[in-house]
């Protein structure tokens, strides 16, 4: 079965997008997928930029959130900006990080961005993320106190990040294929499966 | 019949690539198109650009060739990155905005942006120009002087440059529905003539 690998990060609005449905398209295509929770604070940093681009440029910002409210609601998603945005999404990045190792990454992840960008609710906050995780029957505390103090697992998502950099990663979602193929955003996600079900280029395969 | 608002600009990968297409798919979405040629550059410069983000950030600008590319090929479209890039396409601008006035900007505009995607010519020079024109059976040479030196055409790209910030507009292709809705980015194409055939948000029109 083709695997296709999802790059996401917690504070981006179309990550949440993408989140929400990936396991079940991806699963349409016959495709499975890595969740790869990485930072992109550092990889903006390289770009020069210590905020989101939607808070560095107003207009396109505007755009961006309306853009955002338009696809969700197409999809039957509330849609919610939260404050602040960006939210600092480091805590629940390496938490993630544990559920990759221990197989309740997705459910996580998603229960994340939900809280986040459908209820308006502040993911840096230690009680909102141990909620997510008693509703998923995890155990909040030691959960939270190895995000907070595990090395391994920082060192982990540390070397992730590197990875997603090294890909040519500088945005979220990013979709990359066995072959190495990048796409970025949810809007290419059907593109991004196309691509790894046929093992390459399907404008090619398909003799277009 | 429905009219949606085309707004490109030469030097834009994604405009060419909307420009080869819009017509056709709003003709079968029973939308008309209103070609809107304007100047990104002083836009740009709002948000302290002095060239395309596609050679300000690296490894964006690394990824988007790639994904024009693919998108040509999935179209049978040829793709070339044309050299310099951005192209400097004033005087294609101004020729366009007469074009506006005069019944051919499509077909002009088509044919400038395939000369340099396509087959990778400097629109900046005035004898491609001159080729393009003749080829529709255009007079080249007093167009290309009015493009050049009359102040009317100078000001009314300049008005619609004017126009495209005040709606918003930041990036190219953007596409604006009746009711001002916009749309940025040839993959939106799709949602915008849904918006425009359906007078607003085809989300809420459809019951969804």
């Amino acid at each position: 079965m083709p695997v296709l690998d999802f790059w996401y990060e917690f504070a981006s609005p179309y990550s949440r997008l993408a989140a929400a449905r990936v396991d079940e398209v991806a699963a349409g295509a016959g495709v499975a997928v890595r969740w790869r929770p990485f930072l992109l604070g550092p990889i903006f940093a390289d770009q020069g930029w210590n905020t989101s681009p939607f808070n560095l440029y107003p207009a396109k910002g505007r755009y961006l959130w309306r853009d955002v409210g338009r696809i969700a609601r197409g999809r039957g998603l509330p849609s919610v900006t939260p404050t602040p945005f960006p939210q600092n999404g480091l805590v629940a990045a390496r938490l993630a990080t544990i559920g990759v190792a221990d197989g309740w990454v997705a459910p996580f992840s998603k229960a994340v961005f939900e809280a986040e960008f459908g209820a308006g609710r502040d993911i840096s906050d230690h009680r909102v993320l141990g909620g997510l995780l008693a509703d998923l029957g995890l155990e909040p505390d030691s959960l939270i106190s190895r995000a907070r103090t595990d090395q391994v697992v920082k060192e982990r998502l540390r070397a992730e990040t590197e990875e997603a950099r090294s890909l040519g990663i500088f945005g979220a979602p990013s979709f990359v294929t066995e072959d190495g193929e990048m796409f970025w955003g949810d809007d290419r996600l059907a593109d991004a499966l196309a691509w790894a079900a046929a093992g390459g280029d399907p404008a090619w395969r398909g003799g277009r």
